[in-house]
């Protein structure tokens, strides 16, 4: 069974229908026409997901309907925006309504969570790709950026790290893989209203995405500073903890990516607002080093050695 | 031979630099932030392109960064928009640095043009696909709007018919090219300038990408109205007509698709504002029909016969 391209959009944009004001024209035209704000800035970031690259072949559509916005939602997360709009273009074999509609399925209901319209996008014949652009707004005074990070700086994750390289791994294993890993490795969940908090009281962010060393790289590049990492100050899931001990947990927690927690640096000034803020958005953060003077980023187990992971996480087209 | 993403991403962003005051920050971290003018809408519009689908395999990378962005352009064109700035994400099997700056050259030569920022993207492992997100500006008020055309309205189009739909048949049939096809193919001219000028003064209007007699028909059914097309009126270059006669002629500028001209309708009073437009941007228009009351697009040759295409224009999924 196939469906033609121009069904396929209407039944993107039945199901895509919104209620946002701001959305003045959505799906239909040659172009959406949005409405911005007055005295915020545009917050634009794209990802695109390939079959085989950034999720396992047998991944169920509502879960990758799921995953294709929640990663760029975290995007917006990291620069503290509130989310708004997105376009989505879906790359696929053949049109299978079924298909479709569970991908629809898993991507309308976080939309709708963070009532994110789809105002837009693309269908079109080619091996199965998700790129998906979302669309926020911040005060561009108070948003969080890659290069703010201070000599100093208490550094902070969001919730737990390492359990989606750990379900990769079982799946990469072909053992059995852990309910609760999977559904943080299928159903990523952006950290949009801790974001939106840490908006003018945080210094630099970025979510985890390539593995907290190499994000927290990205970070100190940027910001021109180092870092000291804890590596056994980490947070773990219960889950992880039950699968994985010792070098390989803090190889899944500082080098695995997929996680989607924010990473985030702030003054030692800002404790109590930041756990403040933690409580009444309902997610856990936790103190894992510190910005200091230089370019390393270097991490320490809790006897105070200097620990290296195996590789520092997800390269594509890595040699 | 082969580059790592960061590397890569250092790559473009070193030769993506922009002068635009409105980009606030560009590449490089979670988000771009942008600033939208007081008073505009934003037109947000995405197109992807996958090998061997929309673009032939031995399209070069200089022609393929070129229609990438052009064909989303085309759709800020036929918004009446003014382009501002793209995303861009970029699929590759490998990723050769020499068709990388390939790739960048002619995506950039564009984006200069219309003085286009480049302001994030992904690169990506996986089958060649290019996805763009373009956005731009326009007064909502003076927007071109698919459903906006009324019944006595004249249909035009920009430009030539049937040139990039000749150029693949030639390169189906492995026929030798013509340079001014090929050349319509790979680099199609997006209308940005006459769109914008026709903001206000057309009402409705499309790129004609599918194919005029598919897009003209998108624009009936949101009008809620027919039309009327006078086939041999269609504006031919002298290429095609060298190339192809008769109804061979008419069905490629008729059906065939990929033009990137703009399709608009204006009520009868504006004729001579539409061609002042036309000379102060140096595109040529031509009248090819007129809207009518129903819901039938209909063809007619110059003896006034109903005339019929074989088929209605590239659907993507047909069976």
């Amino acid at each position: 069974m196939s469906a033609d391209e121009f069904d396929l959009i209407d039944r993107i944009r039945r199901r895509a229908a919104t209620t946002r004001s701001d959305v003045l024209l959505g799906i239909g035209d040659d172009a959406a026409l949005l409405q911005v704000p007055a005295g915020q800035a545009l917050v634009v970031a794209t990802d695109t997901l390939n079959a085989g690259v950034h999720f396992p072949v047998d991944t169920a559509p509502a879960d990758l309907g799921w995953k294709a916005l929640a990663v760029n939602l975290s995007d917006l997360a990291a620069m503290g925006a509130a989310p708004a709009w997105c376009t989505l273009s879906l790359s696929m074999p053949d049109a299978e309504p079924a298909w479709v509609d569970g991908f629809l399925e898993g991507f309308l209901r976080l939309a709708a969570m963070h009532d994110v319209a789809l105002v837009g996008g693309d269908t079109t014949r080619g091996p199965l790709s998700v790129s998906v652009t979302v669309h926020g707004f911040v005060d561009p005074a108070r948003a969080l950026r890659r290069a703010a990070a201070r000599d100093g700086d208490d550094i902070w994750v969001s919730g737990t790290l390492g359990d989606a390289a750990a379900a990769l791994e079982q799946w990469r294993a072909n053992a059995l893989i852990d309910d609760a890993l999977r559904e943080r490795l299928d159903r990523p969940t952006p950290r949009l209203a801790l974001g939106r908090a840490l908006a003018g009281v945080a210094r630099a962010a970025i979510d985890v995405s390539d593995g907290l060393l190499a994000d927290l790289g990205h970070v100190c590049v940027a910001s021109g500073v180092g870092a000291e990492l804890e590596v056994d100050a980490l947070p773990a899931s219960d889950a992880l903890r039950a699968g994985f001990g010792g070098d390989a947990r803090r190889h899944l927690q500082a080098a695995g990516g997929d996680d989607y927690e924010v990473c985030f640096t702030a003054p030692e000034a800002a404790r109590d607002a930041i756990a403040t803020i933690a409580r009444n958005v309902g997610i856990a953060v936790t103190r894992i080093g510190r910005i200091v003077d230089g370019q390393r980023v270097s991490a320490f187990d809790a006897d105070g050695n200097e620990w290296h992971p195996a590789s520092a996480g997800w390269r594509h087209f890595s040699a």
